[in-house]
């Protein structure tokens, strides 16, 4: 089926020139036209939308989330990690439900798909969770992503947390459907020897990408260092960790050793900077990565430590910080920036065709209509404004897979408003 | 005229308790009564506006802005200072008209509004332009602030800056509109002695506070350092500059001296974190001027350095950068922050009675909707979504001197569609 999107300014990021007045031709999932503003090019569309005035660029990729996490948000801030994680977290996850998860995690989807994210990827704690149930209901929403079991070793002994992880991602990657999986061990820290190996077969065996947080702390690399005598990042190496493609949440303490050893093995980096500023680990250097040719993407964590899953904020506090840190205002220019936030992240996350708007590409965009926002005038510089003052709520539209999920802020695959409604019932069980 | 605001929940920031199903009552441009819902209450009041399920919170105090400048967002990003300034900023400003830049106050009011903000203090470069029919035009927005003439050595010579300094700001005074003035000499390094000892001057004779940029960037301590044999703290107070409360944008880079210097003589900092990542200069230790006593409030900067005008992006930048520079969670904690944007930027100011909900204090306040949206969700914890998780773009209404000039996003004191309108015609006239 034919839909075209028209009279559009379009930020392709294949190019930095815009397409004024320009036109998307969908056909089922892919963009088979773009350019610029052809008028009998509509006759053989079955759907036309006049963007007329509105921007358009590719999709926000947040590349690290923990979207059953949703519930949580703002139940403990401005605390130290150990009395956050056992006085406040853990406690509350105790006591998650399946169908409490599944709210949660149908309420980061309305969230993520009202800011402009088309594609993300999660790691979930399943402990007392149904996987397959949650999968299920998350499965139909319109949202396309990595939906990972977390593998950390507990009491159920790892033998059974691989075995689990195994059968669920096995599933998923036999569904097809818009929600594909990777093997997500949570850390090296917190996964047995055993564990990580384990992990590591799995991926091999089904074929699926890696991604599990590294380097997140100095913590981190000293208790590695102390233990193994080696990097988290040299570490996860010895365990032929870079086999599969990984994606690395963090990399906030890394050695110049680390750096090459990314590049070398095409290793991504999920990089949160809001939630590492929020917990205290620090700003990770993501120009070195960057300039090293480590595939750098931009992610928000969770709601628990950010505290929201806005990918225009994140972005935009990631170039900031390496004008910041760097000390120059022409560290991480806005182009880059934008291309992080969208083509790194689809490449990080395994999906090929994605991330820019070209023919042939995966027709993932979003729009936003600038004429009535105050903050996005004087309307030339648009690309600057993208990255420098609009935010996730400025997006009117977004096109996942060609489906059109929202449309001038209403979203058509989910009831936003039963999704509320629920997620506070639920918040008021625990 | 008395007002009520009721049914909603109360920020007052003068506790941290929350004032659950509350009432504001107003009478004229001051709170009368501030406390739980009494329906009895509501008989004496010619305007009643139920809020019912809103939040409401002191409006926000941006401490430190230039409006003529809304006009140049996005004009020239990722660039270093001086070519920022000689190719893109100046000959810009060069061609400003006074009708341009009564437009692009305005739609620097119109941002600021729509975001929060009810009270700012601007610094204005009058080169060429009319300053008398600038604030005529801007001094019955409804909007409450700081207008200033800002004072630097130049062609006119700086008796003749002296004197159009000291006539604007005598006529703004008389006035006694909802806009006041301070004495704004740009910066130690950009206007001569004489021009700096006339600005005390002109602040002694009028009673006006002082307003000036001072120690952005290590290069502007190196050079006084290298001219005065002294900090520009240090060069201030040997200029008399302290004799009035003042104003001082920045402080990033600063001595112990320095910041004793600062509380001892009761100077405020005007914090700009994002105006300060944008432009390479760091970040400032407020978390350091905090703990010695320094009033710091919080500010945006133009939008040239920004790029928008939201206070909501800026404290929580200001509260996740000392958090990750400190390496600690714990530092600058939802509450101090919520503070600093409101209370702290009035104090600076100095206007009395402002910047928190009591009895007797100035109606300056506004209100967000949290229930139709995901990311203020679940709705408890929510004065940690004030913090970490709103946005301007959330607030709904704004009471400003116990004027409703905003109610449910919808101005009441300006034509924003004209100001967009105009703010473009007046951009393709640069």
């Amino acid at each position: 089926m034919k839909k075209a999107f028209y009279h559009c300014d379009i930020f392709t990021l294949d190019q930095e020139k815009i397409i004024k007045d320009g036109m998307i031709i969908t056909e089922d999932e892919k963009i088979a036209y773009i350019g610029k503003m052809e008028e009998e090019r509509l006759q053989d569309c079955e759907e036309t939308y006049n963007w007329s005035g509105k921007w358009v660029m590719p999709g926000l990729v947040n590349s690290h989330v923990h979207i059953v996490m949703n519930i949580l948000r703002g139940v403990g801030d401005d605390m130290l990690l150990h009395p956050w994680l056992t006085e406040k977290i853990w406690p509350l996850e105790a006591k998650f439900t399946t169908d409490l998860a599944i709210t949660s995690s149908k309420a980061a989807i309305v969230e993520m798909m009202k800011s402009g994210t088309t594609l993300f990827n999660d790691m979930y704690n399943p402990i007392g969770l149904d996987v397959f149930k949650l999968y299920e209901a998350v499965k139909d929403t319109g949202m396309k992503g990595n939906l990972a079991y977390t593998l950390f070793s507990n009491d159920k002994g790892d033998k059974a947390i691989a075995k689990e992880a195994h059968d669920i991602a096995q599933h998923i990657k036999k569904d097809r459907s818009l929600i594909r999986t990777t093997v997500a061990p949570h850390s090296p820290y917190s996964c047995s020897e055993e564990l990580l190996r384990s992990s590591v077969s799995i991926a091999k065996e089904l074929d699926l990408p890696l991604h599990i947080h590294v380097s997140e702390t100095e913590k981190e690399m000293n208790d590695c260092l102390r233990e193994h005598e080696t990097t988290p990042v040299q570490y996860l190496a010895e365990l032929d960790f870079y086999e599969q493609p990984t994606i690395f949440a963090h990399g906030v303490v890394l050695t110049d050793e680390d750096v090459a050893l990314l590049n070398e093995k095409g290793t991504s980096i999920a990089h949160n900077p809001i939630s590492n500023l929020k917990l205290g680990s620090g700003v990770a250097d993501i120009s070195r990565l960057n300039s090293a040719g480590v595939n750098v993407a931009i992610a928000t964590d969770s709601v628990a430590s950010n505290n929201n899953l806005d990918m225009f904020e994140e972005m935009r506090t990631a170039a900031l910080l390496q004008k910041g840190t760097h000390k120059t205002p022409e560290a991480m220019p806005a182009y880059s920036m934008l291309k992080m936030a969208t083509l790194n992240g689809a490449k990080a996350l395994g999906y090929e065709d994605t991330g820019v708007l070209k023919e042939g590409y995966k027709a993932d965009f979003i729009s936003i209509d600038p004429r009535d926002k105050i903050h996005l005038q004087p309307l030339e510089n648009a690309s600057s404004h993208l990255l420098y003052a609009a935010s996730g709520k400025d997006v009117s539209d977004s096109v996942i897979n060609g489906n059109v999920v929202m449309e001038n802020r209403v979203l058509l695959t989910l009831d936003e408003e039963r999704i509320i409604y629920d997620l506070n019932y639920y918040y008021k069980t625990l």
